[in-house]
């Protein structure tokens, strides 16, 4: 059965252009005028985008012996809804356990995803176990490795680890990622805070101030130069870390920066809601920073030094977040967004004109594609890529709530938020995951997708 | 007649891929794998890739009751030779004259061009005939406007002149273009430099020096900016103007830079070369700076902070160089370049990994062409396109000589230099103008690309 | 007669100690313990610092066939009741005339003048005569010279004029100053504004955003560079303009920043006061800017990029300020400040931490007078220093008031706001002009300050 | 008995002037003209200017069971043959030593000095013991604590116990101080340089290339910040490292810069030289740079983003030098420069007119001494002043030679160095200690200068 999209205009991160698309077999089969279909899919008056990508999720994310929400299902769900039509999750081994054994994990969990995904392996502790398993991991096209600069006595590597792991990385042509803020000062920082009697959630926000990020991104690039590997930057909150990067592109370094749509769009203040459930939904890592880190951000992206806008969607009920009540360092860590990435970001970026749509192609999918070397199968309009799609309604608004989410959690940090530019459809590898905006995902339809290394810069 | 490039590597701006390339009535017609025409042009072992498009050439530009050496026929020629298939030429009004006047002038000369081209208009004074005049030159499908911020006394404009002419841009959707260095303090510079006794074409290069550059660059930017335009600095030859740019660009202002290809490659030293005709001939604006200068601009290319390369071809014959014997300022300005920038740039940076061949690519075609607002008709593969395309051997190597060249002067500023990477065949709009690196254009092929305003910035 | 200050603390730009200082002749003539004089004044609980030097301001300042309010008589008071001792004002030649006919009428003015002052000598047109005046100038003692990038069609100087006088000063030994702000821009920004009907204040600082004055501070830093001289940039307000000068001066090149008490405290918002003469009274040039600009002015001071605190005490009374009703461009541009400085900047620099006492004491007397090369006889507490001083309370506290000033205007840009640190005695070459806070000035007995060319960068 | 220096011109970091100077038991007693003394030092022609203060030194240092070479003896007298006059060395106690256990080892050998000495104490492990004898040490007048951060496993100490010990020297008034580099990485890159056959000491200078140190100073500033304290950052050799200053105190951050005159004026040619004796000789970290660094420190000077110049003073004999054949990680680090600091500063600073005189004096004695609190009793020309001074005779040439320098070593980096511009008299505390260029000095004449705690920064 073959499906076509007619009379939209399609924006990549390259063109604007009125055609049709036809999709066959889950892939793009024909692109041009009045082309024919089975299905017919009608985007008079839309765009028709490359789907969106979220490089950075943790769905059913092991933690204190329960796991994040939102798993595969709801998460992917969720994504799709917001015009999302893949995710790069993190695989995360416990310190001493094997890569190939938590992928098995991953492996497992991620049968139930909606949509297309991939994994990024975390380099959680170093040995000669590990060392030799990134091979067998870029041989199962995982070419990406993460490292945690904080999380001190649980994710943390040190300098001399992250140096082995990134010479490994530039061995095997894999791209080595960090979460970049001090531990070392974070962690005297949360003590010091607890002793003063400082438990609520805006301390949270104390114990990280952007210099922390900026340091350990700075220290991340340095390392990176010296092992002869590019880097990508996890969620870059703050201008400090983006000035780290900013003067290492500027010196012809191969460094990329992933501003989360929480932080081009929430604010600090936050954390000074007088009800601690606010403030506590919205503790992640980095902490949301001043409206002067946000232009920063904004700016960044217009200009390139700022690549990929993504949600590290890491999903916690109140209920679970309430763990942390009296002692901030046991909030769990993160916030949702998969399904609110692309409307919030159109709504603040394009309509405001501070980026361009093609721009918006770019950082919500087109550019990770190239970073990830899996475009054009993904992040493309072309024949031949897969028909992971979406029939963008650039006037169709709507507020955003927890009530009407897909989301798993009781909550939702963007809600009341008017947005505006929605999915009317969203195609992933040619089933219609979204139609109308009614979602009507397929549990289990999703594939991984295998990377090679080597990707050119 | 078709003709279709069987067994080559598709490279563009945004992706490496194999498929053959089908051309018919002058424009891409098919890719893919297996297709056939009437006429095959062997790809095997090469990059395809969009032709080359320099955006900054003075083709028989009038000077001191002469002109410049190359005209359309000559300079065309040898753009096609060394895989450039569109040049954008500059129409230059003489004080008082009529933009539309000039425009006849320009639209003459060009009639015997080998390939496509299109106009930049000067603004080279101010007055309501002007103001009027820029509306009509935009229906002409010409939505640049160049403006010279040196040669006091000749084609400089004021900062008042520059605001209204950038205000007027912005009305009309047109894009300000500058030569940026401080007119008033070039001209004190050069009459001190003279009065001194400091006759020789080395007096060129002391009397601008790159923060005069730096200065104006910083200038315009800051009336684009009041004027609420985007701007486009032709020529950027150093750190200072780079470093504006950069600073502008990381406020989220839109600021393209420009580096030339000589500026890359060749350094300060030519000028203090013992004999007069060596350093003469290297008389341009801005001069070749220090080796210093030459790594910014290569990271700019890498990190996206400068976005095209060109030439400022403006070729004149030792014998015109000689105009300026006893008298650098009256040294004709301008070099060569037509024939070595693809050339150059692939052996000086593809080769050497500063910049991939996809960031080749973006940088001599694509992205001028979406600066210019004529992408994908040109710096693109795609169905559709002009087949404006170079077959490249990245294997073939020679020695660049004037002796060897297409050029109408007697010398050639990279005499000697060794470069690896050449077309094979280079085709305007289907005419293979280069085959098998033998030239074989046909005068007034070329044809006039008429531009839209209001191009996404 | 003697006098001695008693049982103090000496707080110099290098030093903190307790001694008490003996005045005889209008000079320091010990520094020690246990001194005897004729007349003892206790500084128990007290710093005793050089008297503050303002090096810009503008005294009975033609305008529009009147004068600004403040003369050498009131304007002068008010410095000594503030705990200033030295002015340094702006000899302003009309277009066309002579700089020394010019100095002629300032000489005059100054005749009534509390306190010890010197002149700067603006350089409002050029020609032979100014050329050759200048060196005259330099003979009566005054060895810098202020020229004006804004004002258009008034004092204004273009870039090559500004070449001229930097490299004239070159030559004669003497300090270049600008007033930074495109004039040309400026002018185009007031004519639009107007004809779109912005007439209000406020419109003022729409004029003149902070780009405007970088622009030109880079401009002029550029032009000295190239004429070999350094520079003063006078009223820097905005990182923009500081970014210029850090730029530079991390060159090695020498340039000094001079942020005003008002740019430091005051801000934007005070435009958009609803009252007219509340907003108009505030209204100079450059504008007060937004906060985030005087955190970057604090951080220069703390850091030694910004060097000086002055005020361009220039005073208008609010029936002057209506002249602008209707037309912003009318409104005379000035503010006071002379009376406020010293305990506005103690205030909100030395009580917060963000300036130790010695910098206070560097950025408010030392550093100019170092750079205007009248050190030590003015900004020293050294024998045989002028006894120019301040029996600083630190304790003491007032709410600013017009009320209660010394200068001669109606209002005051600071009224309401506490201040705490306050002359308890101010001496002007040994006359005690302020006792125990009760202004007792002499007018007359202050006198020319003749300084050398040639001071050491 | 008096002395007096007559007909001199006294030079300080705030003043030039001429003046007498009357010397009384080893303090300034009077300033002035026609100063009459016992003893007549006649200072015609020359600067009379405070000795000099180098606070980077290692005497007798433990090193492999021998020690540097240049003990308190033989190093403060080359000190005082090139007019300094105090020195600052650094305590270090072995891993698991008391602070106070090693104070009593460097007093020992202090005895044996010829000029004032200081100490800072090294904080080179962490632990119960060492925050509390912080206390005693701050008692015993030491108030700047060095922290290592590489010399991994030997001396380094990592970020959280950084961030302990300056939170420790926040409650305590102290200084802290690093050596910046990343030690984690340095290990690895020799242990690699090693293993791939780069044994010589040319592998030194490629184990720790400058952005390894821009690293750490970056990583240091952000950490004090947090902690609340003041930074001094020693041996600042390369633009990577002054960037971070300069960024870090344009927010107002207090952090100061030490550049080492080697690295003003050798650079990393001296690596290739073919002799190994030569190339080792040089071994040192940071190790010298190349000329673009030496540029920018030099604008570091200039601007006032660095502070002091020092010398890491640190001889080892070429025989000690051997230790490393074969394996440049043995290499002893560290070379001369007590002799010359002085004298090459002078040549390629002043007389360049890099710097002015006064910034001179600033840099070698001023500077310092405010820094660690012990101004004016140190690095001033004021009545009560030590009277640690020299003459300078900015006619005096010599060419340095290892042949004829005090050091205890049998070479000397500057061999054959022309330099212009050295101490006619050098006087320690009143004593002269070299007379016409003759060295007198007097073993053990040297005392210890205690400072407090709590510098106003
Ligand atoms: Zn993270
Ligand atoms: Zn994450
Ligand atoms: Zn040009
Ligand atoms: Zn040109
Ligand atoms: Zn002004
Ligand atoms: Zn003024
Ligand atoms: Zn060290
Ligand atoms: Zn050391």
């Amino acid at each position: 059965m073959s499906t076509v999209i007619k009379n939209g205009t399609i924006v990549t991160a390259d063109l604007t252009y009125r055609a049709d698309v036809l999709v066959e077999g889950g892939k793009i089969a024909a692109i041009g005028p009045g082309l024919a279909g089975d299905q017919v899919l009608d985007a008079s008056g839309c765009y028709v985008m490359p789907g969106g990508i979220d490089p950075h999720t943790h769905l059913e994310m092991p933690f204190m012996g329960t796991y994040s929400a939102d798993d595969f299902e709801s998460g992917t769900r969720a994504a799709l809804a917001g015009g999302t039509t893949m995710v790069v999750d993190f695989a995360l081994p416990s310190p001493g356990q094997g890569l190939l054994d938590a992928l098995r994990m991953w492996d497992n969990k991620a049968g139930r995803a909606n949509c297309d995904y991939s994994f990024h392996m975390a380099v959680t502790w170093w040995g000669e176990q590990v060392f030799d398993e990134m091979q067998a991991v870029v041989g199962r096209g995982i070419t990406s490795f993460k490292h945690f600069m904080a999380y001190k006595g649980a994710l943390m590597v040190n300098d001399d680890e992250l140096f082995a792991s990134f010479r490994r990385c530039a061995e095997l042509g894999a791209l080595p990622m960090v979460h970049a803020e001090n531990g070392d000062v974070v962690a005297e920082m949360c003590a010091r805070l607890l002793a003063e009697g400082n438990t609520g959630p805006e301390a949270h926000a104390y114990s990280r101030p952007p210099q922390v990020e900026g340091e350990a991104t700075n220290r991340a690039i340095m390392i990176a130069d010296m092992a002869g590997v590019p880097l990508y930057v996890v969620h870059t909150s703050c201008e400090d870390s983006h000035e780290a990067i900013r003067r290492a592109r500027m010196q012809g370094k191969r460094v990329w920066g992933e501003p989360l749509i929480q932080h081009l769009t929430l604010d600090e203040s936050e954390y000074f809601h007088p009800d601690w459930d606010h403030a506590a939904r919205r503790v992640m890592s980095p902490p949301f920073r001043s409206k002067a880190h946000q232009d920063s951000l904004w700016a960044g992206l217009a200009s390139g030094s700022l690549s990929v806008v993504a949600t590290d969607h890491c999903a916690f009920t109140t209920e679970q977040k309430r763990f942390g009540k009296g002692d901030f360092t046991r909030i769990p860590n993160g916030t949702g967004g998969l399904e609110d990435r692309m409307p919030m970001l159109w709504t603040h970026g394009v309509t405001t004109g501070r980026i361009t749509m093609n721009e918006f192609v770019a950082v919500t999918s087109t550019n990770i594609a190239k970073i990830l070397n899996m475009y054009p199968k993904k992040g493309a309009v072309l024949v031949g890529a897969d028909a992971d799609l979406v029939v963008w309604d650039a006037e169709a608004t709507k507020t955003i709530s927890a009530a009407s989410q897909q989301s798993a959690i009781d909550y939702n940090v963007f809600e009341g938020k008017q947005v505006k530019g929605l999915p009317r459809y969203t195609l992933s590898r040619g089933m219609v995951a979204v139609a109308d905006g009614k979602v009507q995902t397929r549990e289990g339809h999703g594939q991984f997708v295998a990377r090679e290394p080597g990707a050119a810069v």
